[in-house]
């Protein structure tokens, strides 16, 4: 499936690198461990050199301090940048239907910008803009009166509910969910009453959200992510959080209602985020931590509750050796007793 | 988008409240924070006051104990309670399509109720059961011989297996999969043998289902969520579970198979419950917890295993004395050791 | 509902098991607890046969040891196993469209094989095979160059991405997303730099993947799933993972990015795995643990970070014990304080 055939003197050139050796065609991209004839690959520190020499690559990117004469490479000053240039210049391209799929459902009042591509059985509801270049892939579900920015692409099985505003240069993963309601009741003797969520959500660009993950529509205002933040899988945002620009949340992240978090914050995969919790910029928050009171600083957090990283490492450590101490507070204890019995006997 | 506006009094009068000041006309409702003009806000108590009267908001809900004149004012004696009605009275009519729309499929032997809105490219399989003002958005599926009560709405990207009962007035959030196959297995020399789940789902009237949330089909009889229970995004709720009646579970909370949760049971945010575990009624969980074995007294529990949260709480508080309890213990034995030394002279 | 009725002899006979008492009807099956007439249900060991008699089954499935002559019964040595085999016997058939449904839309180059089902609005992509056997359900959407495997189902609303391969005999339930982008981003002064994730997913025999579980693909090779694991919904697998065969993985478990797993591996409901992790064969990981480092021993973890179960109990039971260590410590000072104000006195 090469779709692309490269003389290495040509990518060294796309690359800004300087080619050496035999100038092999190159068809496709590899890891050191799997890379296979016609591929290329990438080494960062002259420690992975011989894995490099002996893969089956048949070229290497390598940084200045890791030349080879035993495969032909490109020279680099930074060869994990150079390789994900490469991984785009190999990248296949996105296949989708030219123009609207004609069984597509586009309800009155739809704008519709050029170069659109809106695929098989998708919907799209009254009122609601699509800028140029958006891709809407097939069985996605965008409601009425939402906006969805220039060049943002949305996946099949997406739901995109009524008047969300989306940015531009987005990507939606498949089965995604942005702007169900947000979970508010409010207690009543009868039960559980449900308060109308009746805000949006917002979207700035340059945000990826990803499959199977939530955000949902604010109780009055709008949920927001910030532009450049990048959402991984299974992730929920619920109603009236704010969160800044660039922030990475991985995996099965949760961020309970009305929190607000800054810009650049990093949080690991199951983080827990509780609700009315305000996280400042530059945090970044260990794997399963749990944050249940304001971050007011930067720094890296972690544990549940969450606290300085180095603290939970201390508390971690200490925990380890309470069994121990234990043992020996027991011993401490019986040396105490008979100090006290002999003692006694001194006093009489 | 003011789909509506009224008199300040003519709010009052739906709120049953009394307007004092100027009879502003609100076309909309927000935050104090970010209220604008023409709309309403609300504020809670009287320390709240100074906020409201510099907020955007045309007009503000207060509590008795908390009048101005400097601005429009609704007197209530609970204006939260007074917010949610308003939030009701501005919220935007749903969208959707009257009757069936031609795209959708209708398989044999289905019955719709009146006023039913199925829309477009929905899925209704043989001989399932649509009450009266059903709500079914586009792109949604219902397996075969599902029953669907009167005025359930169900959202799109959801899936409703074969055989699945929904009760009245629920709400099914986009991307949710109710009656997947339980996760049993059988251990076999072979490797894991799949156990038919042959049983179904049953939901109970005024039950709701947050976005990509799961509910598994039961072994033999039914998985069962009780009357008024609210389940939020991206939880799971495995087979043969039984919640109770209004239950509150918040975001991507997990349920293993077999357990049977009582009435009034709140779970916080990813909290994780065994499988074959009993929680009894009104029992109040924390935010991550994990509960391992069953509950039998109401009360707040947290932590891992989930313990009485006061206890959790006490736990807690010891753990982050320890670093400095190991460095006390040292010293404490550094002088016993001197105390035994000096007394060993003692007894000499 | 009963699609099936035997006589007690003739499910017997398919049991290989032996019957005893009046030749009775079988219609269906039951749990002891709820089992009505026409049911049959089964007890696995002696103590239970009174619940068995005094249930409502029609008949009884029991093991050697615990016959009766209160109810017709089926004896056999595994009364569960036996129980599995009745519930296959029980199951509804599968309902499908037999063919290929008009409505699905099947790009140019797509192989079909013999007896397969494309359910409504499924979308099939360009040059994609599907086996023979294989049954696409209504509303799901296989993106180009995808492989499924003889005898596969995929479920309502499920999304698999562009040039994945399926096995065969797999069931991929509704919801799941199989290839969407690996969260993969290069840091950079202009903010986060998406590398492209060029790779695929590659999915062997005889796995099933739960409703709304997400499966991402890899950066360049293959993130890979081994035959015969069984994963549970709302999973989420990142870009690169390698699992092994015969894994069980429940609810809401998360793998992060390039992690590596054994053969036959367990891990409960929550668990975590950080990212660039080697886990061995034979490992089983207790529910909600965070995997922070490799396991290179076989046996039962738990705890955050994961340690060997038995520690990581000891660790929990020393930890419970904190609170009242803590006073006894204090005491301990005390006693010391005193006794070194006598030995002050004594020496003096």
């Amino acid at each position: 499936m090469a779709k692309h055939a490269y003389p290495l003197t040509k990518l060294a050139e796309l690359l800004q690198g300087s080619a050496q050796g035999e100038d092999v065609t190159i068809t496709g991209v590899g890891t050191v461990d799997d890379a296979k004839a016609g591929q290329i690959t990438f080494i960062e520190k002259a420690v992975m050199l011989p894995a490099g020499e002996s893969s089956g690559a048949s070229a290497l990117i390598v940084p200045p301090s890791a030349t080879t004469e035993r495969k032909p490479i490109i020279i680099t000053e930074d060869p994990r940048l150079a390789f994900n240039r490469v991984l785009q210049i190999f990248a296949p391209e996105p296949k989708c239907y030219i123009g609207v799929h004609p069984t597509a459902v586009i309800e009155d009042g739809v704008t519709i910008g050029e170069h659109v591509s809106v695929g098989a059985y998708a919907f799209i509801g009254q009122n609601t803009i699509l800028g140029d270049n958006t891709m809407i892939l097939p069985l996605a579900y965008i409601g009425h009166e939402v906006t969805i920015g220039n060049g943002t692409t949305v996946h099949p099985q997406v739901y995109v509910g009524e008047r969300v505003i989306i940015g531009s240069n987005c990507i939606i993963h498949a089965g995604s969910a942005i702007g169900a309601d947000g979970f508010g009741f409010a207690p009543t003797p009868q039960g559980h009453y449900k308060i109308p969520q009746i805000g949006t959500v917002i979207i700035e660009d340059d945000v990826e959200i990803g499959a199977n993950t939530t955000v949902d529509r604010a109780t009055v205002n709008a949920t927001r992510i910030g532009a450049g933040t990048k959402i991984d899988d299974s992730v929920h945002v619920a109603h009236n959080v704010t969160i800044g620009k660039n922030c990475l949340l991985c995996g099965e992240v949760g961020i309970a209602g009305s929190t607000t978090i800054g810009n650049n914050v990093t949080m690991g995969g199951q983080v827990g985020v509780n609700d009315h919790v305000k996280i400042c910029d530059n945090v970044v928050l260990g794997g399963k931590c749990g944050v249940i009171s304001d971050i007011d600083e930067p720094g890296v957090y972690s544990g549940f509750p969450a606290i300085k990283h180095s603290s939970a490492m201390r508390a971690e450590a200490s925990l380890r050796k309470l069994p121990d101490l234990l043992k020996q507070f027991r011993a401490l204890q019986a040396r105490m007793h008979e100090l006290e019995q002999r003692l006694g006997e001194h006093s009489e």
